[in-house]
């Protein structure tokens, strides 16, 4: 302990034995509650980055040791934009989507499932060791996710029509934590560019998960965008339908809580926009009493 | 926190979430070593109170939450002595071994199955709350622990000559805590009393256990018994034999430690003799990096 | 044979190996019809004793072999008795209800799991021999017997809200015998004392058992209740329903008739009351053309 | 009950139900003893009749509701000549072997499959009314009977080489009770007729059976073929062996003594001998303390 | 190649492998559609032959190993025929229903059960080498046919009340392939002659069968039954219905045109008449993109 | 048909219906042979295009729906070396193997795992429609290709140390068609570049595989490299052994003729180098009786 520990630190390394217990003992009601059931974690490109994946590596692991059974949804817009450029093409986006010709494509593509799954994997069985439990999917792979074309003046950017979860569900059922490219394919195999916020939404409704939990830069919904201490610590279904009918929150939120609202209403139960710059988010948020973020349920039942 | 609160719960009281999320990770890979595996824990009738039962239960159910499949196996003597004087029997007993006529065996199987063994499945389903998972066992149950008489003059005490751990191996299979009683029957049904710190040995034996934990009213094993600060951390099987034929340990602690010896001989990779007045004792001994107790093992592979 | 055998002694000796073999096969109707099938035995203290116990155990051990899934739930109000008395003190009741405080709590459990519970286990066992397949439940076991404290005045006195038959039901299908001590718990795992009638009628309906046969030391109803002969053989729920409402039973028999009645409309198709004192009585209810006792079915097609 | 009831009907319909019911808590033993086991049946041709089939059908019907699993075997020569002479063929024998042409063996595989065989299947499901379980099963099916030709000079006749028991023992696993005729066939799909005594032996041997039984229409082995009351009540494998070698026995049982023999050294531990003409002969072997016919064992542990 | 091959023959000899290979490939899309499926398979007697049961049983053998599920349903009018005439009696029908005395059904069942189900079986197997697949089934066996009389003038003669289908979709799941004699038989154990084209619909119902193929003497059904040309290829059931009350079909198909509107009625998606005479028929119909025969389906969705 | 249609499209177009179906009966024994067998599918870089990855898509779905269970691997150095000088980058080489350092690495995984691994599974679950079965797994998942570093001068270079085939079964089981990118990790989740055709040997070694096919540039192995018609066509692994000893064979195929030597020690019974130029050369050499390419066995039992 040196002479600058934080007080947390500080207060961690004075626990006895049996504070530390008593520590673990804290989780037993919140482990009683998630044993068995099922959480959609989606990670923003901009969320990832080593030191907070490997947190959230460690987070998904002891999730996955007490029986919650935890599946990754990851973007990865930033990284994509940095290897277009580097292969001399400039991103293009029309009202926020990204444009995607048969090239760009190709290159989200390697991009999601070559480089950002694989860190993502990579990290998850580093944590592992002896055991590595991670495994990559893509949309396209056992037809996970079937979509059609959005809008022939966008490109190769699908919609979801379908979800096939009972792959990812197999894969659970063996103790595995799928991490999820949002590649999609169309019957005949043509991939699509697919937003990663809706394709979390569309597999947590289609496998019938607890929960869906969006990692993000902020620390949740704000009343106040500049104002990080003017959290919304929870709102039901048909309050944040009203709001985002009267524009009443930041427009960069926008896709994010409509995803939310739409898995709610799709039957998840609980919906939460939390700060991914946290270490170990999402271990606070499922396993302490500490409240995070912003939770949306259908009705309020907190 | 009061103005009176311990440095523990003062320091408790002062982590951030993201330090309680960093001791639940701590336990993650001793949950990662232990999850699947089997422990049988013997308590002592002395052990035996209240609080530290719930403690216990905790311990239990949070260990039954990560994969960890624990087994109780109780004794209950100054119980016993408690019964039989209240219905005014003298206790008796020979070398250390309780004379056991066919009124003494029915009082022994009533307070050892019908209060001591109910008080810990009472105590764990109270503590685990909507899905009760513990029931008891008794070694007349089942068949699980076959017997044949010690001695005629000791009366009805009997020698395990047989496990049946397959029905305990079921119930954990199908994530129940069995606590068991150490009552044992011949092949006619006739039940013996049998001595709880050796039907704990045979079980975990049997059951194939990573683990057989001792939880005493003492730290462990004592250089000097009389210097609770001068605990064996460790030691091989050979050099527990030596001590024990050497007659270097005290006493009290000798049939204790020979139960140890032959549960790591027989094929069990730890024994422990740990102090069951520490709160969380089974839990730190666990799932943290704290040593606590008497660690006994076949080599030095510490 | 001795001179003085029985006429029935004697001509079981006269058989000839051919009409031994026939007697078996007149009981394959009765086997095909209830194998795969659940029955719940209730005996009441009265009827417990080593001689028919060992008769006892032998008929479930025949139905078992057959394929008839039996669980036994037993009262013991008279061995309840005695305990109190020998620690001093008097059984105490209120309209046929034991008034049941902590101590007399304790002393209960005690009887019912720790002493007659285990004889009865102890029997079949002894006539299971190489296979012991008998084993004691009690309601506090893994939730079995859930129930709410039924009047203040009473004290520890509960009733059945719910019934986790699995457990039951998990034994049955890995071929045990389980017999069951009626004490419940509350949702704290705060023991009750349940009136056995009534938890092996819930037991039974939870169960989906095919019938429900109390044992009595009574040849079943009788119009009058002191003459032996005037057994009333068949009932249908309503004629019972009418009976028990013009209080034309005799007052002892009413609390069983009723969870007869309710047993049957709570949907198991056969609640019989017969005469525990006849040795075999459940096999020649169950396997043979003799008809013993009152049977209680919803409509009148016996 | 008429003026001339045999001793044997009178004394049945003297029993007390509990006596009734002692008669069948006896067979417990012996049920617990073969639960779970199979036994192979071989019935001759000679000791098929409707009546002593119907008995047949009881025993093995009551037989597997207590978990005996039952192979019927069955010849039929006196059949096959019947039939043969009345399509106008006379029947040729040579060393006792049925000398069979084509045309023989379109009509042995007639009369077996077509005829006997499904004879006993339909008198088992008359028997087994709502459940019928019995379904004919000829060597050909499944490849159960893998044979090759024994000499030319018989014609179709074949030697067991390899018994395809799975089909069996699926069958069993689903409470079937097959009927085998033993016609089998060579890697062509060419049939051929193989002799009832030998297919039995190596369907016992394939199937790790318990027993295998041989129904005569002879008390067992006769020390003196001509005095009924002459019976060999057991033998050892070496015993039987040197009678075989010394010609000490009757010719007419040679065949079965010899497949007794090999079945015994093949690993059945019994092979049986007994009376077919005895109503319920095979229960009275199987379920009463009542001896019945020879038996031939490894060694004398009787 | 010979002078005189014929030209497929030839065209055959000329497919370089690659052509052969997509000639495999082309036929994946069907193999899609039926893998998983179930068909049943009915012959007639007179499309029974040496030279194309051997070709159906290559056909069989083929779609069974891409996952069809095929049961085979035989009749046998001629070969009874023949048999009742060589034993000396006299074929008699009333209203084209064959008059069955007890005599005449047991040599009916003889003739189906004994020898062309034998027959079936034995070329499967033949074909099948290593892996013998196909076993003889009756109606009879495991109650497969429950029937009752249909008329007391025509003797043995049933009509099917029930079909217990889940024995062959045990063998079918077991990878066998079921032959099914038609002879039915009541509660009591009593067999009867079964229509076999009726009996198949029955089976086909109870199976939930993909598809009904009858395999006929004929190219399926003609408008005018003297030109083979005059092929109906296509029919719903309505319009079926419509030319058998409009008696516009020739008589002779009938009683199988019935058949075959009952099944499509009965929720079978698909009943064809083919012509047995085409070797390897049920292959071309299967898993080619030629068309044969006629086909019946509920609507016109072809 | 088009006056210029080359003579195989002719013969094709000529065959009869039951011509057509003779094929199809002809690759049963292929079937039969390889039905439940696994087969590892090696495509190397070159042999990757639209058109014939189509045909291969259509091969191994054939084969997946009569049994037989496929893995594909795949390597892609010339689409490696393409993106890599697309980002400014010049592929090196030591001793033929790729100089891998990190952002080398990077290309790699991102071309091998997020393209050429795409695009397989694309093509394979554009043909199959309705059921998409592909799915991408690389060696980082759930710990397939465990690797430690080959040699530090060739940085990212690793040898393959342990399979988890496991993972690759759960999905053969499933019905999955598994394609594999080639890239490993050690303990610490770190990737490493493994060579594609040592990869895909140690895999067919762990799944014990039937046989391991490499899909080449040329027929086989030649006796002169520069004559195509100089094709060996088998080889036992002696032979091979003594011909890659004395450097008899073309450098350029000495790498994957060693895969195919240890794969076969490894107790793969069979290993094929075959032309993958050929359109469905892969279901030639399954499932028709034409001789493709060169075969390996450990003995000369062809």
């Amino acid at each position: 302990m040196t002479a600058n520990a934080t007080p947390a630190a500080l207060a961690k390394s004075q626990l006895t034995p049996t504070s530390t217990a008593e520590i673990l003992v804290e989780a037993l009601p919140y482990i009683q509650e998630f044993a068995g059931k099922s959480v959609v974690v989606k990670l923003g490109g901009a969320a990832i980055d080593p030191e907070s994946d490997r947190a959230l590596a460690q987070d998904v692991l002891l999730l996955r040791s007490v029986g919650v059974r935890c599946v990754l949804v990851h973007g990865g817009g930033p990284q994509v934009d940095a290897m277009l450029r580097r292969v001399g093409k400039q991103p293009e986006f029309r009202d926020g989507l990204r444009v995607t010709d048969a090239e760009t494509l190709e290159i989200v593509r390697m991009v999601l499932v070559g480089k950002i799954n694989r860190d993502l994997v990579a990290t998850i069985n580093g944590e592992a060791g002896a055991e590595p439990v991670a495994l990559g999917v893509s949309g396209e792979d056992a037809g996970l996710l079937r979509v059609t074309q959005r809008d022939a003046s966008l490109g190769f950017v699908g919609d979801v029509t379908e979800v096939r979860a009972q792959h990812l569900l197999k894969l659970l059922d063996g103790g595995m934590v799928p991490v999820v490219s949002t590649i999609g394919a169309d019957e005949n195999g043509q991939p699509f560019n697919v937003n990663a916020d809706e394709a979390a939404k569309a597999i947590a409704i289609a496998m019938g998960a607890e929960k869906i939990v969006y990692l993000t830069a902020a620390p949740g919904l704000l009343e106040d965008a500049k104002d990080e201490t003017s959290l919304v610590p929870r709102l039901t279904a048909p309050e944040l339908r009203e709001r985002i009918a009267h524009d009443s929150v930041g427009g960069g939120m926008i896709p994010k809580l409509t995803a939310c609202l739409e898995a709610v209403e799709g039957g998840v139960p609980y919906a939460h926009i939390i700060d991914g710059r946290v270490p170990h988010a999402l271990l606070i948020e499922l396993l302490t009493r500490h409240g995070i973020g912003t939770m949306i349920r259908q009705e309020a039942n907190w």
